[in-house]
């Protein structure tokens, strides 16, 4: 009798978002954000007249959207970031939306990060992170819902409302990003405020670190990533030192004005621990370029050149992992 | 020729919310937060045999387990407060539910609370207002959405996170509780640093204060409310006196240990100004009852003795505004 033991040993989530990141050559993240109010004309007009109901029609628009966006982009971007909340504003039509292109982006081969912010206390947070990363117990079985790759999560609860998370993490080789320094301008109202010099952001940094301890994979990194505003880049050596070990997404590139060279503060000396997060200027480049251009050929160009400012800054500060004297 | 014109002054949410308390003499809101762990088995087998989509089973379990539990209270409670995590969780299905119960719940004259816990920043916060209170721009119209009366929302990006529920709070008479001091145990991790003598639940009582300025109802309450945990009850009147004009949202009733005396702490004197939450206490109230106990009986029972409990308790402080010798 011969038996056959099938052991499948899924890489840890930081390993599979820095593998992608090391095989593209390019550190950058691009946010599906499907504003109803920014989709080209073309689409909208179609969707308008070919459904009745105008959710409906919203959520078709958005997952074609978002497809074509997808296909455009797929092979020179590893992972992109849906901001629930354009989703969520269109009913239960968005979230099936949500749900399609997250299965289509996953089916690209790109790492799915669901920015949903969420966090809640004993079984509602277990709840969320079942529908968001790992499986929901339903009719005696478990079952896979959104299936991300990843999600954002609100640190104001403490720990409790992040451990689900993080077990699941363990789990499903999943990741999460917990929000530390945002960038909006109001975030210091609460994120500065501290006690005996620490700060309450560098307190979730402490927490952060805690939670990935024991998870750490073969890059260095744990899955217990960190959002960081590209506007910091003055705490951005203070935060890397409170959590070695952490990934940190970095919003705030493009259209809310972080540069490149900003972004390139936030990496490791060996250019790795960071992805740079655009949304609008890529997505909807369109806007911006030549009258007629295809929207889908203007995402492709923004998200070109923003790789290749990125690259191009990380290269000038010795920062690249796939430059010919990398330390990698 | 004739001109009418029709005025409709909708009343604000405080004073909404706090006219069905007076009415119902019953200052409760029962969380309907649908554990699919904990449905009531002739259910389960009802939607499993019907549906072969499982989560289209569940989310039709759960709209008709909460309209049938709305059926038993509607008379004696005035609120609900819906979880979306428990939700969230059977995909775009569960929030046909949530959408389903809410309009259910509206029908049957009850305020309806959703449990979202959301905010981000600039466009992405609006879109989640336009989502829960607001309307959306769709196709060049404003559409309604989920059209609750209230949602909770997190203080951790600061003020730039909050306003446009502020905004929406104003413009279509709802109500927004902001996360002060939760009950969970680690919500001491982040909510009690501070500095200055100030910790950071202070400082998000202080946000929450000044935001509800200028929109104060006849009730002398304001629609920009704050959640504070029924164990909290030693900051409840540092917490009142930094937010006067504050509904306080109180959840930890019930199946987290809270007691009506507890409770009492966090009306002001009149017995007024505070919400006390319970929910699988309520709903799930079969699961400890006599054996064969219908669900809906065991919930509108739960429901009654937790309404009595805490008018006794307020009673006994000569907190009660519907008493003989009340101060209203």
């Amino acid at each position: 009798m011969i038996y056959r033991i099938h052991v499948i040993i899924m890489k840890s989530f930081s390993d599979r978002l820095l593998g992608e990141i090391l095989k593209k050559r390019n550190p950058s993240i691009i946010g599906l954000d499907p504003d109803m109010a920014k989709m080209p004309a073309s689409l909208l007009e179609y969707f308008r007249d070919k459904e009745k109901d105008m959710f409906e029609a919203a959520g078709r628009c958005i997952l074609e959207f978002n497809k074509r966006i997808i296909d455009s982009i797929h092979d020179i971007v590893p992972a992109v970031k849906l901001q629930s909340a354009f989703y969520e504003q269109c009913g239960p039509a968005g979230f099936r939306a949500f749900l399609g292109t997250a299965e289509y982006a996953r089916r690209k081969g790109l790492i799915v990060v669901g920015d949903v912010k969420r966090s809640d206390i004993g079984n509602s947070t277990m709840a969320y992170s079942n529908a968001y990363l790992g499986k929901v117990p339903l009719f005696g079985s478990l079952e896979p819902v959104y299936d991300l790759d990843a999600v954002t999560v609100n640190p104001y609860l403490g720990s409790d409302g992040i451990k689900p998370f993080v077990e699941d993490c363990r789990k499903y080789s999943k990741g999460i990003f917990v929000l530390v320094r945002t960038s909006n301008p109001s975030s210091s109202e609460l994120q500065d405020l501290g006690s005996g010099g620490v700060t309450v952001s560098e307190a979730v940094a402490r927490l952060v670190n805690r939670l990935g301890e024991g998870m750490i994979g073969e890059s260095g990194y744990s899955p217990v990533g960190a959002v960081v505003g590209a506007n910091r880049k003055r705490l951005a050596s203070r935060l890397r030192k409170a959590m070695p070990r952490s990934i940190f997404l970095v919003p705030g590139f493009g259209a809310q004005g972080g540069s490149a060279k900003d972004a390139v503060n936030f990496f490791d000396e060996r250019g790795l621990g960071a992805v740079i997060h655009a949304a609008r200027s890529v997505i909807f480049a369109y806007e911006k370029s030549g009258k007629g251009e295809d929207y889908r050929e203007a995402a492709r160009a923004a998200a070109e050149s923003m790789r290749d400012d990125i690259v191009k800054a990380m290269k000038g500060s010795g920062k690249c992992p796939w430059q010919a004297n990398s330390k990698l």
